[in-house]
């Protein structure tokens, strides 16, 4: 819009200001996540107000701004319903007299329509729309239009670049001071891939900064922060996280509980009817998070296979020059490394499980495809910062993981982020009701499904039980004999473990096969 | 899907059988229009239910389905919010227990997915979402998404075809039994612009069914339908359409209150957060109203100019054949005019003032652009059904109506809708209240606004006031003289008439210049 439109836009608007439109508010005592009225449409209508506008709100001398719902029956004429957030912003009471006026539309809408309309995002308009999601300004159903337009149009490195800024700029940033900083991301879909806990205490020992940020389970039966937060807590504010970096180098805090790119919390929170995932956003929302605890250096994890996020090898290496390119653009230097998804990481799936395989991985035992994943992403990351030369990276995070530094690295973390650091894997607390699942016949074991054992460890309880969970006693490839355990499912109840072995029956995780074959990729 | 993956689907799906996951019912006393309730988001994350899940809901020996609704504190654990609509079906009062099950999500959202991805949907794939749609088995977002989907991706004609045949299907269709049947429509924006009730007259009297359904304003001054309420009413179920069609060979009805083409009025109301109008349901939405009152022949007057929805002929063109094209494959003839849209047509704006104009015409007198453009439209009509030569259509319609035969059916309709047949000019319910707005200045009138005129009008009352709006004294060209009255604002109340005044500060609806320019088009 030029300047002389708007001019002319809030000439218009003003208008308004000479009706009276009065109401009485109807309060409902329920929240709805965003400012929302409703208005009876008949009445709002011949007011000139329709779903989705603006409309200002006075009351008891206060004002707000709020998104119009219309409705035939849950406003009468006269009426304004209000919900729990807007009743508060005005101290509006049941019957209280609440003027209505018309108001712009947030300048977003227009670019959102710009970006559906396959125009180009400048950095400017990336950061209004940025700024109008934090404030609330808009609508989940604008939302979830700026999410299919990013989908159906794509997005220029430029506008990726421009969104990432813009997200780092909505929130805090952590600021250590110190150099180099290490990050990783994995983009998920394993079941037990718990190599941060094995990764961050390798790095530290090393005497690389790695302040890594994790999140929480949504779908799946655990997240690193669910599993850290077995030995001690994960929520701290960013100051205190900086403490702790500067102590130990490292830590495993939770990042949903702080500031840190902020806006990336609201935008995964967009309800997203269609469970879109558009590749511009998906990368400005990893980036921004390492940007904000100040990475220079990253190697982003990409597990490719049957039942992991991405498919194939291809998709991968496409998504990998991307991290890499824009990460250049945002003074990241990434190496990506595409790892084998299609069976899950470690013997344990679920927090205490999980924390297990870490401690006898960091006690030089434990699962070799955890330990050696773990090994190669440290590895990596310590040449990428020049810590040791191109090729030795493996091998220096081999010798600090066998030397047992990293294990007295890991008890330090866990005692400054407030757990008990001489904890041993005999206090972990693994759910008493075990249950153990036989092989129904002989064969060979051609897949376990990663996200039919999320499945069964949640059905147990998992995250919210931290002993909850499932033990797997063999792999893709083992040859197994019937009668033989395959996998043991813990429960802290009697209920859950019974739910859980009656789930099998739909989400039975493990094809069992006559003749062999191997995976396909 | 294919037939072993829905069967795979299912049986996952059962699994949730064997959990009872059960809720107190709190009832809120609201209306929501969709089957939605509110679970606490924790638990129902714990449960692997997310935001616009679909659940199977069981209470009181009752069962039905609804789409779910997340929340942290409108829900606590183990509560269920129940608006009225699903409180109603299930007969649940508070405290009631409601079982909560899991069931699969729609069909059509993989449909709306595929369109997203540029996939082109089967007549059957059509089929399936305009039922969903009518079963408000979609969300809001989820339609939006449709909407938008089609937006960015088009449709084929094959698309648009079966879309239209899908939403004729929807309702009912009024089958009248006799040939031929012919329909207009205006794709709007003009202001006054009352054709359809000079033109239904003329041809019923040409011996022409027109069985004609009209809207009702939404942002507009007056809708057909809200104007011809003034003489009669216009609300009646489909068998006593066609039995006053049967009588009078036409009539003027609100389209609305019947149930022809019944999934178009809730493709109309979809919450459209970006006013989104894609041309493939635009065309299926007019043309499925046409299909379904049984027409044959159709002409569509296409208004092109500033302030008119088309802004160019080329725009209007292509809209045009795209009418053509998909009327010959659904068996309707369809002739386009494009007239000009700049201007208002008539001297009224506003429902009672729209009524003297028409009157007026059908007396023979009366604005001559109404006159004309009627006369234009209805001999289009009775040349493409073969009544008249090529040609000879306009004089056809002017003869009818100098005959004063078409003020006879008007006459013979309004009686038949229920109104008074004998009704005279001075019987029109114009506003009492009235305001001369003089020319500032002396100069050229170079554009008068249809919407800053609508604004106008409904800010004095129109259309629910049916004898508020503006009355015109001068049309785009005229030169005018300071202090010359170049319209009359009228109104049924002294409020809404100052109102309308002080209104004109920002809505002013007429350039005036010295240099003297003409339309542009």
């Amino acid at each position: 819009m030029s300047k002389k439109e708007k001019e002319k836009a809030i000439k218009k608007e003003k208008v308004w200001q000479y009706k009276q439109y009065n109401c009485a508010a109807k309060c409902v005592n329920l929240t709805s996540g965003q400012p929302i009225v409703v208005l009876n449409e008949t009445e709002a209508h011949q007011n000139d107000l329709y779903a989705s506008h603006r409309v200002i709100l006075r009351c008891n001398g206060k004002e707000t701004i709020a998104i119009l719902d219309l409705s035939k029956d849950m406003a009468s004429a006269g009426e304004i319903v209000l919900f729990d957030e807007v009743a508060q912003t005005l101290g509006a009471k049941n019957g209280a007299r609440v003027q209505v006026q018309h108001t712009m539309r947030p300048e977003s809408i227009d670019y959102i329509k710009k970006k559906l309309d396959a125009g180009e995002l400048s950095h400017r308009e990336l950061d209004v729309i940025t700024q109008d999601l934090m404030a609330n300004r808009l609508s989940e159903a604008e939302l979830a239009s700026f999410i299919t337009a990013v989908y159906t149009r794509g997005m220029s490195d430029a506008e990726i670049v421009g969104l990432t800024k813009s997200i780092v700029s909505s929130g805090e940033v952590l600021s250590i001071g110190k150099s180099p900083i290490v990050d990783k991301h994995c983009i998920g879909g394993v079941a037990g891939n718990r190599t941060t806990m094995v990764m961050v205490p390798i790095i530290a020992a090393a005497g690389i900064y790695m302040p890594k940020t994790s999140s929480r389970s949504i779908t799946s039966s655990a997240g690193t922060a669910d599993t850290m937060e077995v030995l001690c807590p994960v929520t701290f504010p960013v100051e205190e996280m900086r403490s702790i970096v500067l102590k130990a180098r490292g830590c495993i805090a939770w990042g949903g509980a702080m500031r840190l790119a902020a806006a990336d919390d609201k935008l995964i929170k967009i309800r997203n009817p269609l469970s879109l995932d558009p590749k511009g956003v998906l990368l400005a929302s990893i980036l921004a998070k390492k940007k904000s605890v100040g990475a220079q250096f990253a190697v982003i994890d990409i597990p490719i296979g049957r039942g992991a996020k991405l498919a194939t090898a291809k998709e991968a290496t496409a998504l990998g020059h991307d991290f890499i390119n824009i990460g250049k653009q945002l003074g990241i230097k990434i190496e990506v490394l595409t790892t084998d998804g299609s069976d899950p990481i470690g013997n344990g799936i679920g927090p205490a499980l999980e924390c297990r395989d870490v401690f006898e991985v960091l006690e030089g035992e434990g699962p070799a495809d955890l330990r050696d994943k773990s090994c190669l992403l440290a590895g990596t990351l310590l040449e990428l910062c020049g810590k040791v030369p191109k090729g030795k990276g493996f091998d220096a995070a081999s010798s600090i993981l066998q030397s047992g530094k990293a294990l007295v690295k890991f008890r330090e973390i866990i005692e400054l982020q407030g757990g008990n650091g001489k904890v041993r894997i005999s206090d972990l607390p693994i759910g008493k009701y075990k249950h153990g699942v036989i092989a129904p016949k002989t064969g060979r074991i051609a897949h376990v499904d990663n996200k039919m054992l999320s499945k069964i460890a949640r059905a147990a309880g998992a995250p919210a039980d931290k002993g909850a969970g499932v033990y797997l006693h063999c792999e893709a490839g083992d040859k197994v004999t019937k009668g033989d355990i395959l996998f043991d499912i813990y429960s802290e109840s009697e209920a859950k473990l019974d739910f859980a072995i009656k789930a099998l029956e739909g989400w039975w995780p493990m094809d069992l096969q006559k003749v062999i074959l191997g995976t396909m990729l």
